[in-house]
């Protein structure tokens, strides 16, 4: 197991009249002798920097190299021993939010990690309206204000450290195929006509500077392969982080968040569906959900006389927001007091102090928050609860889908690694009460988190992971979810409580 | 025999639900099942044409691509089959004179070619001058000098030819050390300092872009190796376009221009000798010499008595300056008429109205020219007499070192080639009569001219040639003329006529 790239340490011998081969031939001799790599290959850009380290230091230099097959790449050359001092990011490119990892790749340990709203935002919440204006011509500006969110985020984690930028040698992204257009500067319009062929799915390697980033100018960027327009490098990713691609035993991948996405396999085959499903996952998750952190509503009971909530916040704290186990339960709980039917509609004829309007929107308010003290109130709307059932919709379709194509009972499935935005906030056992995901032993399930940050962390360790994804990639059988025949039929019968 | 870059047309499927495949993939399957090459290699800069260009096309397109062990990188996508339009340059990099020919990598023909007076040459007429400024921080005006220059010949052959320089795809350049190194834009003052060590002798495979040649961006662009600071990629190229390494026999390599250049051996051994020697060199040619072209003095008598000249013009055409045969018959003549001594010094005291003072030196004038035709003078200096003889006299010196370091007798040459500027100027009878070249056999005498162009475009039209320059450069067995005990010695035995 490599790292993505390598720093070795040489000593380089001086020229002289019997050996004045020139100083990066002096140099790459030595890489040669340590390494057994027949080839060295230099940017123009890191020629004339390394002779003058070389000539300055006595020969005693540390070069940072990022190995590809026969050859390594240089990236830089520092003058003493830095062999410890090599550090990678890993990006997740989210529509929403870009989250980034410092990652210390002598220790292999996370050392920061931040998050932020993208700066692609602004020109539109939603992917569909980003496309349109990608292609009116704004590729450049969603291009310029992704990399600044990123800059931004690779700044905090080197504040964060103590680690300067200039020791960031690796960058591994991964993001939906649209995200990865936009930040490789490439417009990614095309994709939103059928049949949704996007530009480029397997993606060169690229070095920092061609795409602007704010570390070595010589690092190397991996970037994670697309399958199709609706299927993309955070899924692959995913997939790596899981090692579902790696295994005996037949896996389950399941990503939730403004998408339906499903990995279904074992080392030898991977089948996949994923899409924007229909109407129903368009809002995202509920608006007052948040992370299960101190504070977050994770238990709640709806009194069947009086309709009036009571719960349980993380560590009895100021309660605000609810959790994916706190969703569930009040979804439960409205349903069993008779304040929604099992469609998810709202029965507004129960007469409840608890229905209000906030945002314009009927409610039901779970807890009141403090203005004073900045809590703001947390509430279930028609349309988070909804969504919930949508997703849980097309996610039994989905997954009815996969296990039929391929003539497997639910029981086959040995693991299952569930990850995503909605994913993150859920218990096991409440997802499962509710037939989010499959009735399957709790003991089965592992949660990835971010999946796609996850895959980008475990390729700058492990450079073979990047040949794995490439691999998954290309041998996934991807079905497109929204113009698959028994997709809407399944999704209908699926949509009740 | 493959040339450095290859035309594949393609016709590309379109996407389809079943075959949603990005466009570049689509295309590097295409490339991959036509070649057979596993690893397809896209700039960033060249995905989002190629994809608008097989989008427009219907699939029907020509890729551009230059081979690099078993991967293909992409140079250009266009629309249609322009199979048949695919073009190299080929550079010699003089320090003095800059040469350029455009090739066509289809027919294998040079269709036009350009010189010019390297726009360096404002800052020094010799390279000492040039390493001086370039130490003071002068690199990139010499490299932008140096670069326009180029560009301004890459212009003219286009004009020449109708060729559009965005069809140009491929560059092989070749230049002594010091004008590799200003090319790349790397400082090459280093090497005036014992041991001379250049900053890079083997030169990474670079993009037309990165260097500011006006051709292709992803045009690509090999440079000649050197082996050390007076031993360039000039004298690779020609060893290259001699063919010397591939073959059994012993051959010989003579590049007589500013400097002595010498390179003996055969497929299994190289030995070479090179330095600026000592003074012997550093005025150049004669002031009067000129190409064996039209009008050119190839044959002068001087009356023994009247000590008067006579001349033959090439052509019988208006005579001005001597080709290289007229100037060794004028040495030959001047000595036999009693003019000079055995050490090329003028015998003043021999009257003749000849002599005469120009440019404020005593010459002796050979044809008086027509000044009202705009004809100029022609005539030799004592300077002129003791250039041609002390490079003579290097050459002996040179070459006696080479035959006693590998016990090998002169006969053992069985073929030599000659090459640089003032070889050009020579004919092989002429050259052999006055001892600058060796005494053997005229049929065993090869003129290459300008090796370093000659062997650059081999290059172009032979990728496996860019190899054997590295295997060359590597394998020679270099000696410092100016550090090499004998050389003095010998050097000053044969400084005579």
């Amino acid at each position: 197991m490599s790292m993505l790239t390598l720093k070795y340490y040489l000593e380089v011998p001086a020229s002289s009249l019997d050996n004045n081969k020139g100083d990066i031939d002096r140099i790459s001799a030595g890489l040669k002798d340590v390494t057994g790599t027949r080839s060295i290959e230099w940017p123009l850009s890191t020629i004339e920097t390394a002779s003058k380290v070389v000539r300055s230091s006595g020969g005693k230099i540390t070069v940072t190299v990022w190995p590809d097959g026969d050859r390594l790449n240089v990236i830089t050359t520092e003058a003493g021993d830095t062999t410890g001092l090599n550090f990678g990011v890993a990006i997740d490119i989210g529509t929403t939010v870009v989250a980034v990892e410092l990652v210390d790749l002598t220790s292999g340990k996370t050392i920061a990690a931040e998050g932020d709203v993208s700066g692609q935002v602004r020109y539109g919440d939603d992917l569909l309206t980003r496309l349109h204006f990608a292609g009116q011509g704004g590729v450049e500006e969603l291009r310029s204000a992704l990399i600044d969110t990123i800059n931004g985020l690779i700044a905090r984690v080197c504040t964060d450290s103590g680690v300067t930028s200039t020791r960031i040698s690796a960058v591994s992204a991964a993001g939906n195929t649209s995200m990865t257009h936009t930040f490789l500067g490439i417009d990614p319009s095309p994709i939103r006509f059928e049949p949704y062929t996007p530009v480029i799915n397997h993606v060169p390697r690229l070095s920092a500077k061609e795409l602007g980033l704010d570390v070595l100018p010589n690092a190397t960027v991996y970037v994670f392969p697309s399958v199709g327009g609706y299927f993309g490098g955070d899924l692959i990713s995913g997939a790596v982080a899981s090692g579902i691609s790696q295994a005996e035993e037949i896996s389950l991948l399941l990503d939730i968040g403004t998408n339906v996405e499903v990995i279904l396999g074992n080392k030898d085959w991977l089948l996949a569906l994923a899409g924007s499903a229909g109407p129903a996952l368009e809002g995202g998750v509920a608006e007052c959900a948040r992370r299960a952190a101190p504070g977050a509503i994770e238990r709640v009971v709806v009194d069947r006389a009086t309709l009036e909530p009571s719960y349980k916040s993380i560590g009895e704290s100021p309660a605000y927001g609810l959790c994916g186990s706190g969703l569930i339960d009040v979804i439960a709980q409205l349903y069993l007091s008779g304040l929604i039917d099992s469609t998810g509609r709202f029965i507004l004829e129960k007469k409840t102090d608890r229905w209000r309007t906030i945002n314009g929107r009927t409610a039901y308010l779970i807890a009141k928050g403090d203005e004073k003290n900045g809590i703001p109130p947390t509430y279930i709307t028609e349309k988070d609860i909804q969504n919930l059932l949508r997703t849980k919709a097309a996610m039994v379709a989905a997954l009815t889908i996969l296990l039929n194509s391929v003539g497997l009972q639910l029981d086959d499935i040995r693991r299952i690694y569930t990850a995503g935005s909605f994913g993150i906030n859920l218990s096991v056992d409440s997802a499962t009460a509710i037939g989010l995901y499959p009735r399957l032993p709790a003991e089965r399930f592992t949660q990835l988190g971010n999946g796609s940050l996850l895959g980008a962390r475990k390729t700058l360790l492990d450079s073979s992971m990047t040949a794995e994804a490439e691999r998954i990639a290309d041998k996934i059988t991807y079905l497109e979810l929204n113009v698959h025949p028994e997709f809407m039929e399944i999704f209908r019968s699926a949509s009740y409580i």
